[in-house]
Order: C-alpha cells, then structure tokens, then sequence
C-alpha cells in the first residue's frame, strides 16, 4: 500500500476541519499551541516509518502516558492489578467521582484518572520514590529517544489547577485504594501527564503493542503477548473516555487519546501510529486527529471490524 | 488450522466447568433446561463448517436477537437511526433505567434492552402490525433455515414477568422515544427474544458479519461494508452488558450473549461462531460458553487484538 | 386575630402575580382552567371558618389526594406499612425511577408518586376490589361534604398520558413491591388524584391532622394522635417533592400540594388550612399558592418554628 | 411541668440502651470515651435550667458546630449566602460526592459536610486568616462561658484521616464555590468540628433559636427572627443527614446532630435542649440521644406537630 499517498490524500481532506474544534484551556499552559498543526506517523514492523506534516513538533501527550504506565505495572504486578482498578468502560466522563464512590474507590479501567492515578500509586510503591525517572527511562526505551522530558510549566499549572484530581486521590485514599502519600502521588501523576512528545516517537513507542508485547525492531519483549492482547482491548472498550464507543464505531482500532491533542493507536501485527492536532471535539479528543484516523482505515481497509 | 481438533480440546477442557454457573431462572420456561449442554459450531467463508456437542439443540435465543434487529433497523433507517439509540457501552447492567432518566429516554446501546426496544419499535413503524413475520423472515434467510419459531411459553412467560421491561418501553414512551402502542412493542420484542435455534443456525446466521455484510455463500448482501463494520464495533464494546470490558479482555472478539445461554461472535474476514452452554455467569453470560470462546482465541491465536 | 382581614390583605398583595407561573399542561385535561384564580379557606376548631376567593370552584386535588390514603393505610396497617415504604425526603423529582432502583423498590415516602401508588396497592390488598368507593366514602365523611366525585375525563388523560407512572408500578412489581394487579393499581390510583374539591371541602377534611386525629366538631378518632403527628411530620419534609425544603424554609408548616393547583397545610393545634390557584412556579407546586401561605405565617406569626 | 421528673424517668428508661450502638472510631482520638456516658440539659426562658447526668463531661461537638458557623454566615451575608449553599434535604449520606458533582459543586445544605465547608469559605473570606478565632469567641458568647476550646488531637487526626472531606473541598474548589486556599478551609473547618463542650453550655447556646434570634437572658440579638425562623427550619429537615425524616418522624423537633454523640435541639418559644451519649445508631446520630429526645417530646407532648 501506498502509505505516503494515503497520508498526502489524509492531509489535503483534514484542511478544511481547521476551523472547527476548541484547544484545550483549563490550564494556560496548554492553550499557546497553534491550533492549525497536523501531524501524522505510521511505523511499520520492517522498521520504515511514513510521516506527514509537523511531525518533529513536541506536545503536551497528557493521558497518552496511561498507556505507558499501564504497560509498566502490568508488566510488575500482573493480574493481581486488577484487585485496584477494573478493565470494564466507565460510561461516564474521565473523571466522574460518582463510579469511584458507588463502586467503593475502585476505578472502573486504567485509562480513565482516577485509574491512571492508581496506576502510578503502585508504581510509586515498587520505586520507592524514583518512580518518574524510571518511567521517563521506559518510555525513552520504547520510544528509542532520549530526548523525552517534562514540561514543567505545565506540571506546575496542572497542579495549581487540577484540583478534581486532587479529589479523585482523596477519595479513593479515603478508600484504602491509595497506598502512598497523596501529594507524591498527585505530583508524579501530573508530571508523567506534562511529557513532551513528537508523533515520531510517539509512533514509535507504541510499536510493541503492535506486536503481541514485542518491539519487532529491538527484539525486546516489553509484556507478554497475553498482556498486549489486553492492553489492546481496553484500548479499544475504554481509550477515549465516555466517547470509546464512538471511537470504535468511526476507527475500529485500539487508541488513546490525549487532551494535548495527540492520539496512539495500533493496527494488531501491521503497524503503529500517532497522530497531533490540537484541536479538541465536544468529547475533548482530537478533532482532526479523529478524522485521521477514521479516513486512514477507510482508505486502507485496516480497521479491526 | 485443524478445527474440529480444537474443538475437541476446548470440550475437554470445559468438563470440569458444569459444576459451576446457573441456568437462568427468573422466567420458569427458561429454568428446565440441561445444564451439562455444550455445543459450538463455526462456519467458514468457503461453505465448510465445524461442529461439536449437541449442535441440534435448539434453544431460546434471547438477547442475541438484539444482533438481527439491529442489522435491519440499520438496513432501513442508515444513520438516523442513532437519533433515537446511541453506540456507547452503557457501563450499567442490561435493564438500568437510571441511565434512561438522566439522558432523556434514549437508550445508550442497542444491545441494552431499552435499545433493543427502541430497534423494535422502529420496525414495528416500519412494517405496520406484521414486524414479527418479516423479521422471523429475515432470520430464517440468513440462517439458511426454515425451521425457526418462536416459543408460545417463553413468551407468555416473559410477559408475565418482564415487569423490568414494562417499565422500560413506558419511561421511553413518557419521554417520546417509543412512537407505537407499548403492549403491541413489547409483545413483539419478547416473541423475538423467544425466538429457537441451534448453534448450527446461529452461527451460520452470523457470516455475513464477518464478511462486511455480505453473505459469502450466497453472495447476498444484507447491509453494507460500513454497517457491518459499525455492528462489530457495537458488538464489542456493547455486546455484553456491563461485561462487555471483560469479554474484550478475555476473548477479544465482537460478539452477543443471551440469557439462554447462547452467545455469538465472528473473526472478522474469516469466521462466524456460536456456542451454547445454558449456565450463566454472575454477569449473565454462559460461563462455559465465554470460557470455550477464550480458549478459541489463545488455541488460534484468532483474536482482534 | 382578624383573619378575614388578613386573607383580604393577602388577597390584595398575590394579585400582581397572576402574570408569574404555568398551568400543569401535561395533560389536556388539567389546562383547562383559569389561570386567574385564587381561593383560601381556614377551619378552626370552634366551628369557625374564613374564606376569601372562589372558595366554591372545584379542582383537581391531584396529589394532596395522597395525604388521606396515607392517613386511611396508616389507620389500617400501623407500622408496619414502613416495611414497603419509607418516610424520609427523596431529595430528586416527583416521579425520580433512580432512587427506586436503588433501593429495591422501596418509595422513599408516601408523598411522592412511587410512594401513593404502594399505599393503593395495599389498600386495594384490603378493600377487595371495592377501594376507590371505600376512599371516596372516608373523603367525604372527613370534609362532611356528599358532593365529591373523580371527574372521569382527567382519570382517562391520566390514564392515556401517565406513563412514567405505569413506568414506576412495573419497576415496583418487578422488585415484588405490588402485590396486586398493576393495572387496577395504576387506574385507581389515577382516580384518586382525579378527585375534585374546592378549598372549603379539603381545609375542612384536614382538621383532624391539626388535632391529633380528631376532629374537633364531630369528635370522630380518625387516627391516632401518634399517627397524626407522624403524618405532619412526613408533610413537613416530603410534602412538596424537591421543594420541600424550601417550602419548610418559607412557609414554615406541614402541607401537601398537588399539580393542579392546591395546597393544603395545618397548624398544628390551631387551624387547617387549604389555597388554590393553578398557575405553578418551576418545582410545581401553585405559585400563589405557596406565597399566601409565606404571607400568612408572616402576618400572623404562626409558623411552627 | 416537673422538668427533673421527667428527666429522671428519662434517665431510668434509656439505661437498658447502653449495651446498643458503637462508638465513632473513624478516628482514634474519638474512640476513646465512656460509651456509658449520659447527660441531658434543658434551658427556659426565664433563665432556669434543667440537667441530668454528666453534664459537666466535655465532648466533641463535631457536627454541632455546623449550627453556630451557618447562623454567623446568615447574619453576615443574608440571603446572597444561598447563591453558594442550598437548603434542601439531600437525601444523601453526610458525605456524598455525587449529588455535588450532579449540581456543579454546590452542596444541598449547610449541615452535610460539603455544605459546612463552603460557610467556612465564606467566613473566612470575611475574617481574613482570622476566622476561627472570632467564631469561638461567638460560641463562647452565645454559650455564656469562657472556657471552650478545641481538641488540638481531634483536629489532628481529623486532618490526617479526613481524605473525604479533603476530596469534597477540591471538588467544590474546581467548580469555583471555594475561593479561598484549600488547606486553610479544611483546617479551619476541621478545627470548628473538634471544639469540645458539655450539654450545659450547648443547651444554653441553642437559647437563642428557640426565641427568634434573640438570647432571652441577655436579650442580645444574634440574628433576626426571620432568620432564626429558616435556620430551625433547615435543621428539621436537614439536622440528620439521611435520616433527617426518621428525626422529625420520632422526634418532631428542628434538631442537630454530632457523630461525637451530642445532639441540640430547640422548642420554639418554649426552651432549648442539649442531649449527650457517645454511641451511635446506623445513621450516625446519638442512639441515646435520640431515644431521650423522643421520650421527651412524648412525655411533654412538646413535638411541633
């Protein structure tokens, strides 16, 4: 297949969306990027990879890092995981308090907050306070970059203003469902959602989920098949909030968005992709990115479905 | 692949599972059943097919009904038909009807039974009074069957106790979501629930899922590419109530369970498949049945993910 | 104190509020009215009464009819009618389905609809078939007034438009909460909120509640002080839906409205009290209604608190 | 009426109660008290006093304190103060995050948690960094007595086992209904919660509820008689969390509750009352406690209704 054509055809088709869609703004860090970028990155087993527009363009990659922290403590506690958090869709917002209380502080999934925050209190608990720096290091292996850090402009805003999160940690630290001291665990949460990333290496990065847990190009096994197979799945059931339906019914493949405007998604044993555009639709994932990706499986054919 | 010895396998090794699970019981024509039943049966695009266990039985059919009135519905009313049901997983069980309240009447999935209703009610405006005939109509030709009915007792027995239901079809109606008589609604989505077919039936019902919508065999298109494509996105995220997430998780296939103990799936491009086991897990779900398609994906290594 | 002067001044200060408010038009039959009206009636305990207005303009009592069914089920099954409804405030909408499904269809008190229709069905589980008359009789005989009947053109739109409320018996069925047939439930529940009265009947019929249960003139123990005193308690934090806290906190007394204009109240030891006026605010309960009764405690400085 | 007989027959009837209810223990510092304790404080106006049992026993008044804090707001703000709080029962337990998140943050009433933290927010707006010091020195005053203070280990332990109230501010904080710092809020409201008084100086502190704002000793005016008027009425129907109903069901007195085992509760016109017994009932409110006020209101036939 022709994937340059395909992404050249992709990007002359998304010019028309820029009008549309509103940038995220609930903390002013995140609202100075311009809202007319497009990028987009395919990498493929045989280590080639396509790229279309501002593809060495660094963004805020925001909830983009739960997949990554779900991979890790995956890979460290295996299916006792989930006594602390579920793998079923949540049917509500991203970060709804109503679930959390009826379902006595256990998140529904890993890629919604309160899951995400849960996440990152195991891994705090396995680190012993050097948890970020060991995160940072297996997102740099994964993505073959070591030119990956934080934004701490954004860390720091979020923090100032992030304070549902601070409720989510407390509810669910009034739970017993929070091990660590919730400051540290609100911070390193924050942090991990302010790392900078291009959609090269977020492409990139994504690669081992493509193939059952494997990096095709460095050979390393990162997870088992088995966990690959699931990390997909939730993809699929719950990668873009209360809108992963939507998501499945228009792109048919598993993905997680970011509220920076990036969104991953991998086509199981073919290829990996990311996609940047920072304008958010009303269910706040990538407007353009969305639209992307729902042309590139209709042209390809590659949806899962 | 050698089918017919994986499907050896899997019976095996789901002997030891009979002793677990629970027929279920809230209607007394679904209690007397065998509960030590297995069968499974696949169909291939080629017009070859593999079966084991008791692939005669017929049993009552339930909410896999829910996949025909859902593929009609969209044959008929294209897009607009999800101006009256949704395609988000609902994150509730199967007969809530706090969702219902919250969002005005419309139901979050057509695999819900207030979806299900909805579909039901859209026929019953579309074909005047004879909906149950042209749907058993319908269901007949893709199985390739004449010999489908419904069940009288089942029926009158869900009438007689599908209070739950009652009080779904008329919460939609005070909202404006139900545009024909309630009884004649209702009366109508419980013949369909009835309804008796075999694993035979059902999975060879199903091919023309797993085929973008056309049947392979007879050529016969019943919906199209894109249709299809959305059924299975719905399938996987909605098909199995509130353990929809975990049938993602284990099985990794789209696929519609029934109370009666039946649940269908398809390997897109390759396959249809359905199982029978009548006792439930604590989701509703055949236990045997969920277990079987699980063992299915690793022996094959089948799965969408 | 000289009443009458004071229904006359508040007769003069409620009329620049005819323009304000809505008449309950969500069924034809009920808007039919004149938005312009107003009527109070008070009854002592001496025999004395005081009217001002269209005190001989009969309505549709509509809810306040749940307040004598609450007396007459209390009168026949004491407490232990608290096992199938309770007495605290819901906190949500008149006619609220979430509650109930998580409370196992147990209404949260007997004033809103859930509530009055369990009372019905346990009152029908007593009468045999012959409830409607054996209530009728007990309103009249408590408003010493032969000329009450249901006006059967509001039971029938009642019955035709009501489905919510034949939403709510069927949820309560299907948790076992109705023991009888739910559509003779459901019709003679329509019925008694169908019944029309004007002021001076239903101030009158109350006076047993502001006198522990008894009627001051005719001496007549309808219930027993204990009783009377709960069932003002129940008034005072449910009788108004989710408005009821505002009512306590305006009006300051125990009182039941109804949709199609009427408020009943009592003080306890002192008067009953009953105001109508159609138009309703946007909790719906009569605008004018509930401010003549803020005016009235006002002027005469006889809240209960 | 013989107020110390009645006392006595109280005291004599309640002690077959001593072996039910259990402790508050969600905190240590709380656990440790003597779960036979009784005491029992009447006030008139005339300055006469009434007391049974250890009524010179501090304890932590907890909840209590939500009466003194939302009448000072009242008197300082007026009626602009229920753009920030409500004052509708909730329906809810003491504590829900839901309800806030269904209705933007801002809380049904001042007497559930939430609801006390945001009239914390506004006092110390008010009294800049001030503010628990002048809302003592207001208890101290209304209760006649110097010698209150707050329990610096509560206090403590409050703040470092109170992760749901914590959650509750940062929830309100993100909707925009706490304008102040976070920390000093909780801190300020965990101190006011950990005051410790006797049933003595509560009872005299209520005096002034019971006489329309004015103490009658004093004859100092705290706050207007029409605001006197809504507090009462706010604590009939909001006093006891969930079982707000229960209270005025049994009780039939505007009453208030503390899970530190005191309760305070007015006679309108008539006197002022304070209850104390450390164990509590499944609601969370003084088992004894409750049984002594509806003994009372029984014995005296006091009850509002």
């Amino acid at each position: 297949m022709n994937y340059d054509l395909i992404l050249k055809e992709i990007q002359a088709e998304i010019q028309e969306l820029f009008s549309q869609g509103k940038v995220a703004d609930y903390i002013p860090a995140l609202k100075n990027v311009n809202k007319n970028t497009f990028a987009m990155s395919l990498n493929l087993f045989d280590g080639k990879s396509h790229h279309i527009g501002q593809v060495d363009q660094k963004f805020s990659i925001q909830s983009i890092s739960k997949v990554f922290t779900f991979s890790k403590a995956l890979e460290i506690y295996g299916k006792t995981l989930y006594k602390r958090v579920g793998h079923e869709p949540s049917g509500n917002s991203f970060n709804s308090l109503v679930q959390l209380e009826h379902e006595n502080g256990i998140p529904r999934n890993p890629f919604i907050n309160a899951g995400a925050i849960v996440i990152t209190d195991l891994l705090i608990s396995r680190y012993n306070g050097n948890s970020f720096d060991k995160l940072l290091n297996f997102i740099q292996q994964i993505s073959d970059s070591k030119n990956i850090n934080f934004d701490q402009e954004v860390a720091t805003s979020e923090k100032e203003h992030g304070y549902r999160n601070v409720a989510l940690v407390n509810m669910m630290k009034s739970f017993g469902n929070i091990h660590n001291n919730t400051k540290e665990v609100i911070d390193t949460y924050f942090k991990l959602c302010s790392l900078r990333m291009n959609t090269k290496e977020l492409s990139r990065a994504m690669l081992y989920l493509a193939n059952h847990g494997i990096d095709p190009l460095s050979k390393k096994e990162f997870i088992t098949s088995a966990q690959a197979k699931r990390i997909n799945a939730v993809m699929l059931t719950c990668g873009h909030y209360d809108a992963s339906g939507d998501f499945a019914f228009h792109v048919g493949l598993p993905g997680k968005s970011g509220v920076g405007g990036g969104i991953v998604a991998i086509i199981p044993n073919i290829m990996s992709i990311c996609v940047y555009s920072p304008a958010l639709n009303e269910k706040g994932n990538s407007l353009i990115g969305t639209k992307a990706l729902e042309l590139f499986t209709t042209k390809t054919g590659l949806s899962i479905f």
